[in-house]
């Protein structure tokens, strides 16, 4: 969700507090966490329209696989095992082709992480309208337990997994926007398509972490939601920041652009103890996934620095549906 | 869910049992059912267009209060108790008044029902495109507890909340498809512009009826996915149906259109014993909503039939967004 969004949002439907039997937090957040006395639940949903979040042209087999993996990267960034999800689709006119083909995409992703498709709702959109689609994911994790974006401290040390940059990079050579002068987009291209959901990192970190969130809007933009929610800074280390090696085919000033602003990445990023450096070390080793140390928590304010540790000028880096 | 949406995602999204960890039925129903070990889960999905299911000049408090209002609807169909609810939205331009008539209306209905809201996400829509939104709803009840469409027997009473047709007959006024010669407007278009979820019903139902669905798409058609899913047949007295005073100023054609397949309605029908008619009728005392006895279910076949029981031949009344 971008800060645009989110501002819509809380400016118009935050509702009050008193409604409503079910203990809960994180509204706002990649989920909310509902506390049932004996679990808690998490619960994400994620409107998709071909377009706006799809190339007009996308398959509908990736278009399934990546409209599940971006909610069940928000599961993955409260800590919560997947478990079952429910899709809205409007479509111009039934095209079984099309369906089968998004069916096959989604049932991918949810047998790969154990996620039930519960139910659903179709309508018929008005001719020329794009297909969209909405869904909610839910997933659960041990009473008491689950991640928010509130909750970092100063002192943390900010992390991430795998790399930022890659689906911003291939989405620009897409339309157009960067010369592919190294013919990298075959290397970049499955990172805007297939994004991983961070799943077990997800769930191995929801014991000790302070704060998590998924990065979809961009590197800084969801750094910046961390802070906000818990009252804090950072400090970013641009030569810490990990970027693929296709990404790095293009100029310091794109790479940067891609990293901290891209969008689309799906990575988790999060906030732990210094002492729990070692936990996070053994956490890479079992699931595989690279960890890598790019920051730590300050107590206001958002820079990023160079290796001398000045401060390197970044713009309003992001991605906001209705900013523009 | 109109049948022909149901065949839509029955054909395309019934995936293998196997995935997930949480059992669950009443997939394709209202809602369907989670059975956690302590309590049951009933979680419904909804898309909406102006355009579609909402005339293109409604207002957006209406919109608003019965949006919320058709999830809480399925809700009751389950017998289960409203929490909470996750709202997507696509617009097409930000319109802050627009948003805060809607959330009035979303407010109203969510107070009213104890039911949170704990999520959203919001896109912006292509311009020219209808604002569309979709809301999943929440609802618990005690473990083993729940109403699905399957599980009416040969013998059982079918018996239905308040009347149909009303909504049908304001929306064929409003369209000017039928004439209001006798000036009834004023009293139908609050059937369809602010629908009463029967909550309290369905949740008192729910220890006893043996199966029960939201009228959403017509009486028939709604009572046929009953049949279908309990594999059973049913008889309706049409003299039994219960009509509106309002509803009686058209011809008996244009009655039985409304009240039979006109839809809209969000009224409950449902399945009990006969041996349960003393129970029936306590709880619409208790509920102060009227409760009829129409018909009874068979071993096959969906007949109407007159005070004589003769069939009264009846068209195949619905709605179908695909169908046409």
């Amino acid at each position: 969700m971008s800060q645009g969004e989110f501002d819509l949002i809380a400016r118009h439907f935050t509702f009050p507090a008193s409604i409503g039997r079910w203990p809960s937090e994180g509204v706002g957040d990649d989920c909310a966490l509902i506390r049932l006395s004996e679990r808690t639940l998490a619960v994400t949903t994620d409107m998709m329209a071909v377009g706006t979040h799809f190339l007009p042209d996308v398959s509908p087999r990736t278009m399934g696989r990546k409209a599940l993996a971006v909610n069940l990267s928000d599961l993955a960034a409260a800590g919560a095992e997947p478990r079952a999800f429910f899709l809205s689709i409007s479509l111009p006119e039934r095209d079984d082709a099309w369906l089968a083909a998004f069916r096959t995409g989604l049932l991918e992703m949810a047998e790969r992480y154990g996620c039930a498709l519960l139910g659903g709702d179709t309508v018929k959109a008005p001719e020329g309208a794009p297909v969209s689609l909405s869904i909610t994911a839910m997933g659960e994790m041990p009473a008491g337990e689950g991640l928010t974006r509130a909750g970092a401290r100063v002192g943390d040390d900010v992390w991430l997994t795998g790399t930022t940059g890659d689906a911003y990079a291939a989405l620009m050579i897409r339309t157009k926007v960067w010369r592919d002068d190294k013919g990298v987009l075959a290397r970049l291209a499955p990172r805007m398509d297939d994004p991983t959901p961070r799943v077990a990192v997800g769930c191995g970190l929801r014991r000790f972490a302070h704060a998590a969130v998924d990065v979809s809007d961009g590197l800084l933009q969801d750094l910046g939601h961390i802070l906000e929610r818990s009252g804090v800074g950072a400090v970013l280390e641009w030569d810490a920041c990990p970027k693929s090696e296709a990404l790095r085919a293009f100029s310091e000033e794109k790479c940067r652009r891609a990293v901290l602003g891209g969008g689309d990445d799906y990575e988790l990023l999060f906030c732990a103890a210094s002492e729990d450096r070692a936990r996070v070390e053994a956490l890479a080793r079992e699931t595989k996934v690279p960890l890598t140390r790019i920051g730590r928590i300050v107590e206001r304010g958002l820079r990023v620095v160079d290796r001398e540790g000045e401060e390197i000028p970044v713009g309003s880096f992001g991605f906001d549906h209705f900013a523009s």
